[in-house]
C-alpha cells in the first residue's frame, strides 16, 4: 500500500510507493528495440509484447472507460482510447482509513503518514503502437482530451479527491517505462504544493489587480511577441519568461477558464490540433525525444473561479537538473526563452 | 552575462545562463573512457586531457585559492586542493548594476530581470584523477572541507552576497560534465527558495517549541533507530522520513550549529571521515554511480542562530523525476527510507 508522508521541513508531501520498483523498465532500463520493432513503430502496427497494444488487453487491469466501436467488447480490441488503472499505482482508491494514530509524543511531530488515497490511471492515447504525440492524428488527440475531461468529471464526484494532475512522460529520459504513447492521471486527496503555490500567487494578484494573473500575462506576452511560438483562435503557445527548462513551452487558453474539464466540446478540437502541432516541434529537438507534459487545472473544490486559469506545461528533458537545482529550488536554464521561441517558431514553419 | 529572472507565478528565481550551453559534455554527451583511461582512474595517475589534472592548470581560469607545497607556484602542479572560477559560470561576480528599469507599464509585473550576481567556483578535491568520493582519502576530504570553509568565510565579506550553496554532481546522470571528482559553490545575492522554506519551517518550529527543529528530529530519529544509517561522536547519518529520492541520505551534526563555515577545525576530521564513508555506500548502489550532494547552511546574514541547523543532503539519481514530480512538486519514491537505511547499514558493514 503506497503511503503519503508529510515532509516536516519543506511542508510538502512524498508518496512512498515500494510497489513501483517492480514496474517494467524501472530497474532493468529501457528495452532495446530491434529493427523489426522500429518498423512496426513507424507504421503503427501492433507490437506483440506491448501491454498497450490491441490484443494484449489482458496485460493491463480491467478498463475503466474506452471509446470503442459498437460491436466490440470491454477489454477486447476495437477501442480508440482506453483508460485503465495503473498496474503499479502510486495511489490506491479503495482504502480503509487506518485507526487514528494519536498525536502524543515527540515522534508525531515528524513522522506523519497516511495511506496514499487516490486514483492513478493510464490513458492509452491510441491503439496504434506509436511513440510520439506528433505521430498521433488530430482526431486521436481530440478524443484523448475528451476522455481526460470525462475522467476528471467522474473523479470530482468522489468527495475525498481534491485535485488531479494529468501528465505525460515521453522518452526514457522523460521517465517513461513503456514507449507506446500514453497519458497518466493522478487524483489525490490533497492539492500538490506547486499547484498550491500557483493558486496563492493567482489569488494575491487578483486581490491587487482585480484581474486574472494569467489573462494579464497572456496580454503582456502577445504585446511583446518575442516569446510567442504560435497562436490559434483560442490558444496561445509561449516559452515563459522565467522558463526553468530549455525550450519549456506553455499552452494557455486565451479565454479565461479555471477548470479544464469544463471547457466546451467545441473548443477541444482547436486545442487538440494546436497542442499536437506545438508538441511535435518539441519532439524534433532531440533524438530520442524526452519531455514531460502536464495539465495544471483548478482543484475540484469549485466549479469556476475568476483568479485561476488552467494551462498546459511541456518541459523538454534536454539537460539534467543537478545539485544546484535540487539543493536550491532555483533552476539554471542554458537557453533563453526568447531564443527557444525563435527555434520553435522556425520548426513550426 | 547570465540573467536572474523572477518567476511571477511560483515566486522563485531562474538563472538564464546561455554561456553554459557551450561547456564540455553539455551537448555532446559524456566522453567514453578507454581501457587505458579506466586504469589511470583506478591508480589516480594524471589524465592528459582532463582540465582538473596537474599539468593542465592552464585549462582552467586562474586559481582563487589552493592548498599547495611550499616550493610550488600558483597555477602550477604541487597543489592538493584547488579552487578556480567556473569556466562557464551561471553567476558573475564583477557586474555593474544596470540602470533602473522603472516599474511602469503592465510588462514590469511579469518581466523582472537583473544580472545574475554572485560567485560560481569549482573546488578540485584532489590532484589524483579519481571519479568518486570513496576513492578519496580521509585527509583529502578533510582538506576539501576546510577549503570550503575558507571560501565561505571569504565570500560572506562581500556585502552583496546573501547565501552560498556548496554541491557536488557525480556521474553523468548526476549532471557532471567532468568526471575528475570536484565540488562546486554558488554564492548568490538572494537566498534560494528551498533554503527560504527550510528557514521558515525552522523559525515556526522554534517559535512554538523553543527548540531547534533539526535537534528535535535528530533525537526522534535516534530514538526510533530504524532510519539511522550510522553515527559517530559528532554526526548522524539518516535516510529522512519523507525521503524524496530512493536512498536519500542526510548527514547532521549532533551538536547544534547554524553555519557550516563556523564549525571548529577539530570537528572537520570526524565529519570528513564520517561523510566520506557514508557517501562511499551510496556509490556502491549503481554502476556507474550518479548522485548529487549539497550542503544547506544558514544565509550569511548572521553569525549563529538558534533555530537553523546546517546539514548535508545526498540524493542518488537512481530513478528519474518525471511528469508527476515536475508538475506537482510531490515526489514519488519507490524505496522506503526504512528499507534504504537497512541496505546502507549492510553496505557499511
Amino acid at each position: 500500500m503506497p503511503e503519503l508522508r508529510r515532509d516536516p521541513i519543506l511542508n510538502r508531501y512524498v508518496i512512498i510507493a515500494e510497489n513501483r520498483a517492480a514496474r517494467p523498465g524501472a530497474e532493468v532500463g529501457w528495452a532495446m528495440t530491434t529493427d523489426a520493432e522500429s518498423t512496426a513503430k513507424l507504421v503503427g502496427t501492433a507490437h506483440p509484447t506491448c501491454p498497450f497494444c490491441p490484443g494484449n488487453e489482458h496485460e493491463t487491469p480491467d478498463e475503466i472507460l474506452a471509446l470503442r466501436g459498437d460491436a466490440t467488447q470491454q477489454n477486447q480490441p476495437g477501442w480508440r482510447v482506453r483508460v485503465v488503472p495503473n498496474k503499479y499505482p502510486a495511489l490506491e482508491r479503495d482504502v480503509v482509513p487506518p485507526p487514528h494514530r494519536g498525536t502524543d509524543g515527540p515522534q508525531s511531530l515528524f513522522f506523519q503518514a497516511s495511506p496514499a488515497v487516490g486514483a492513478h490511471e493510464v490513458i492509452i492515447d491510441t491503439p496504434r503502437h506509436v511513440t510520439t504525440v506528433g505521430a498521433l492524428r488530430d482526431l486521436e488527440f481530440a478524443e484523448l482530451l475528451s476522455v481526460v475531461q470525462s475522467r476528471l468529471l467522474a473523479l470530482r464526484e468522489d468527495p475525498r479527491l481534491k485535485h488531479a494532475l494529468v501528465f505525460k512522460n515521453v522518452g526514457r529520459a522523460g521517465g517513461a517505462s513503456i514507449e507506446h504513447v500514453h497519458t497518466q492521471l493522478m487524483a489525490t486527496d490533497f492539492v500538490p504544493s506547486l499547484v498550491v503555490e500557483e493558486l496563492r500567487s493567482a489569488r494575491a494578484f487578483f486581490a491587487e489587480h482585480r484581474q486574472c494573473l494569467f489573462c494579464r500575462m497572456i496580454a503582456a506576452e502577445r504585446e511583446q511577441g518575442v516569446r510567442v511560438v504560435a497562436e490559434s483562435a483560442g490558444y496561445l503557445a509561449i516559452c515563459p519568461y522565467a522558463s526553468r527548462f530549455a525550450y519549456e513551452l506553455w499552452i494557455l487558453p486565451k479565454r479565461h477558464a479555471s477548470h479544464f474539464e469544463s471547457i466546451p466540446a467545441a473548443d477541444v478540437s482547436d486545442l487538440a490540433s494546436f497542442t499536437r502541432h506545438s508538441i511535435a516541434t518539441i519532439e524534433q529537438l532531440s533524438q530520442p525525444t524526452a519531455y514531460n507534459f502536464f495539465l495544471h487545472s483548478n482543484p475540484f473544490d469549485s466549479v469556476a473561479i475568476e483568479h485561476y486559469h488552467w494551462h498546459i506545461e511541456v518541459v523538454p528533458r534536454l539537460t539534467i537538473a543537478a545539485g544546484y537545482e535540487w539543493g536550491s529550488g532555483c533552476a539554471i536554464n542554458p537557453v533563453s526563452p526568447e531564443a527557444a521561441a525563435a527555434v520553435l517558431r522556425a520548426l513550426l514553419g
